[in-house]
């Protein structure tokens, strides 16, 4: 089940780029939640490409349609059917692909598992795919929102050289995050990745990043010890995540250089409850939630497709130098944004169930 | 099944520190495998407590049994269970547990979970815990020597602000790697790294580092698409050891600070088959192995456990000053090695299976 | 997961009765398969109500489209989307449901799980759910055909008091099956079950009866051992139809009332490969095919909707004559028959991959 | 995983006959839960070879040692060890299995699927697998007494020709089961039950029957749609239980013979609630429970294993008269009671936890 992802709150995803569409099941969204299609609207908005400048500008639409599992106002309990239909599909400026596969794409080790490609674009890996993961994340959002109290919000914290400080974790909104198309709030940060990456658009190029994201309102005790820790099912979820190449939690890689003594979170008393004063665990301990904010943050590599001649070989071995027309993004990371929360909402959705039972 | 990983290559483990014992029930390994205890023992006892001066100096012979599933010689193809008795018994040392959860430790969490804590040590939570991992680990990894070709080698990379340089992954070996207690193949690294464990020690203090690791000999083709992409399987198995904070592979965290243009591996033909050049990539491109090498790095945060003076709170929010007695590893990373490798075989058997199915 | 089935071969439905659809997702199917919305259809149309005046007359033409996972002529090895959508929708035939809870339906069930209830007809728990077990049924079975030499044909062996004998089973053709409307391929017994149902839908009744399946061809190693065992599998698959009641295998109820010297199936030799002289066991040994026939039973109530006054009360507890309208087969069971292969194919499929990995 | 059942209440079961011994391991029991050895020896003593002259002279004193989850007095929400040591081993019984699969038994299959042989004894596929099942089913059933109020009782209502009348089963106790042997309640239809076993014994044939089960107290609202309705995951239970060929609930095969008109369960409002006049559902609607008891039956081959000389032929094909000696069970419905009971607990709850989450 390779397109399943979820114990409790389980999704499905299907469809490739260039196709007809793609689309997610959710199965396990509990009865009796509000949610309509503007709800995910609003996610796959902040996914679609065409919203800046800064973005390829291949239009998409993207507009989602509740097949099933709802009837006006409210889930039923049963499987929720989402779909978002293809678009603006240009089949032809891929037609390299049958001879070439593309440099860090997935074209190749698809051929090698499957023996046979996709006509056209990424196919299954695509970023397209992201679309199912996106609305389903809305679903399990509004879930963590309404019924638990739990919100969550992502930012591009690195773009290139340039990091951004951090932000004020308890008060920052999304509001803050769309200020700006690069999706990051810090205004300064922000205009010196805008430059970078229209440093590469004009280069022909592409740049990484980082997103980082915060959690808010998720109570002591949820995550499952052992091999389903938090902390593990997040990682995963990131690492699904087309081009991202690393997740850390908390102190995350800095952990390396630190001591004890001062990684330690000592407890307080605050308010009536135990409190920890520092939070280098990023909101887990034994994979299991301590009640400060979970905060992580996943890499991306800098995009595949870049418009500059490259020189490879073909299926054959025949050298070659490819030049990639379609329609790409300089920079992946202010669209990664929606689906880094996303994931983590589905995480977070299916570890209150499981808390619950 | 929170201490269930692997869907055709299965693995359960059970036992907390300080308890009978620890163990595994392997299922789903192919019949006809020559397996004996040896094979097991010989990774136990490079996780084992009390190794070297650098290690804790509790004492475990951690002998493991195989209890069913084998018949002299050979796997049966039943699930084949692990046992590892507990020796080195000494509850009393966490008597102050049952009032202050341990900073860092996963004490309060357990509590806030499950509402009851194991009397001594930490219960599931223990590092103890990974006994059952490093058992059944071996097990799949003479499943992918045998069967399949592949091999994999984990060494400590960093502790502290102390960098090994890169090892000639081809050639590298658990010989190599084991040559000094720290772990560390690079002579100059392990010495520099071992001072600084040796001051913590003295210190009665922790620190951090990396654990880097190369898996060998896989195909092109492994891995699935979307959410079981070998690299998220991989992140999840990780983090799912006790103390990790991050997980990266190929160009990892360093990706966000590169182009595209210099990241892409390009192809080239090698010996009659698709090679890329490069391996930014770290061996996997979409989810699925492109037949280089799968290269991945493991952050492990500095042992919560220090023997200072450490001031906290209590239950009832109290202030009191910590001191816990117990014997503990001032650092965890040697140890660590062969839990990496665990890991990763488990990762890959089951997905060697997935693709032959 | 509810709506999951298949470790390997796995399937999600969605969809409920008067909405917009129902359908499926198949992941897992193997790449290179030619599959063909055609391939899919002939199953619908057996499954399909108004085929006959045996069964309900509302009219679902139910074209399948299949969205996403192929391009023509082969599956892509990416998750195949079916979708099927609902014509024939008359809500205002079910409007008692908010007050009456239908006897021996799940309305009651339904709401004492979800607290809502689908605004009209069954919702889920209508039979209109088994379409996207049948189009995703006719996916596996062109599988076992095509990759593994496998076919199955199911025929309605009772309604109500009739018993139709066993036929030829190696010869045995869907075409058989289909000569008549009620799919029992006996002429004899075939005439007097229609006389059956048909009386039973002059006095506004319905009736119950047994579909029989035999799966041909299967080698010997498939299924797994303990819990994953092949019969135990199918008997999943089949009580999670709609309106079963039973499962039996190869012996089955009879099996009670007979002795070990009479039941057991003796080895011989034939055409260089060992075979049972009987089989008793129905294919499989431990949850093992053998390499016989699997033959297998699964009983059906009579159909809860029927067109008679009930004296039965309402959510409230008042007493009340619920009259039904809808229109709706007195006998499931000539409808049922594509279902229960579907399902078998499902399961086998499955065990198909399983072993092969 | 075929060695593991339920999703959040998850039990892998390990061990072979004539082996070191068995066992299982308990994983999302809920903590505090207060659960000793005797609890789950209570059940196993049921189970065990030996009991009376009805069963086999095999002594197993079957002794269970719960090795990991619980300190005394109850669990912690880890996972909980079980091992029975085997005791009673007489691998030499075995030996003509090297050459000869034994009619009826898994010889045949094994081979086939794993290629080779437990040396002796049924390995895996013997019926001491059972006590794996036993001891974790009480500790399913301690859960479902002591946190939902749900208890269950089976008993042998067929052997052979002989069929007890239904029991008064609001009443029915395991001390009422218990009374004889047979483990009938009826002390009529026992005692036939009992000559005919003792018939088979003298002939050294063997026979089969229906254990009967009734589960008291599952609110409504338990179970899930479509593919893991309640009655669809007993059945696979149950069909994963060795020698047993089919099951059915409420009505069952009778079923196949009614009309809606009789069949349906009418509402009437008792006690401020809404039940079911009559309960030929089960106690089950759409896969969810409807708060009646949930009844169902289970049907059991005569044992494959009986001292008759039986002509069949060897793996080469040779013509052999195979004469077992061995000591088993002429009837194995007395010792199938607790299975049922366990099969019956591990799947409410497994539902039970699901329902709350």
């Amino acid at each position: 089940m390779a397109s399943t992802i979820g114990k409790l709150f389980s999704v499905t995803t299907c469809g490739e780029s260039h196709g007809a569409g793609v689309g997610a099941i959710v199965d396990g969204c509990p009865a009796r939640l509000a949610i309509s299609e503007a709800d995910i609207q609003e996610q796959l908005d902040r996914r679609r490409p065409g919203q800046s400048h800064l973005t390829t500008p291949r239009q998409e639409k993207d507009r989602v349609e509740i097949l099933t599992g709802t009837q006006p106002g409210a889930t039923l309990g049963t499987p929720i059917m989402l779909w978002v239909r293809n678009q603006d599909q240009r089949p032809g400026d891929y037609s390299h692909q049958d001879t070439v596969p593309r440099p860090s794409h997935a074209d190749f080790t698809y051929m090698a598992k499957y023996g046979i490609a996709a006509r056209s674009g990424g196919g299954r890996a695509s970023a397209r795919e992201t679309v199912g993961r996106v609305a389903s994340g809305a679903i399990a959002q509004k879930l963590l929102r309404e019924r638990f109290g739990v919100d969550l919000v992502a930012w591009v914290s690195t773009v290139g050289d340039v990091d951004a400080p951090v932000p004020d974790l308890p008060a920052l909104t999304r509001a803050d995050v769309d200020r700006v198309p690069v999706r990051c709030p810090d205004s300064k940060a922000a205009a010196d990745m805008s430059s970078i990456i229209e440093g590469c658009s004009e280069r022909d190029d592409s740049v990484g990043g980082i997103v980082s994201c915060v959690c808010r309102g998720v109570p002591a005790g949820w995550g499952e010890p052992v091999f389903d820790k938090m902390e593990a099912m997040l990682a995963r979820a990131m690492l699904s995540i087309p081009a991202s190449k690393g997740f850390e939690i908390g102190s995350g890689f800095g952990a390396a250089r630190m001591n004890g003594s001062s990684h330690n979170d000592m407890f307080a008393m605050s308010d009536g409850s135990l409190r920890t004063v520092t939070n280098r665990s990023g909101g887990v301990q034994g994979g299991i939630t301590n009640g400060e904010q979970i905060l992580f943050r996943v890499v991306f590599k800098p995009a595949a497709t870049i418009a500059q001649p490259q020189p490879t070989v073909d299926y054959e071995g025949n050298e070659v130098t490819l030049e990639v027309k379609g329609r790409h993004d300089p920079c992946v990371l202010p669209r990664a944004v929606p689906v880094v929360e996303a994931m983590a909402g589905l995480v977070l959705a299916d570890m209150a169930l499981q808390a619950a039972s």
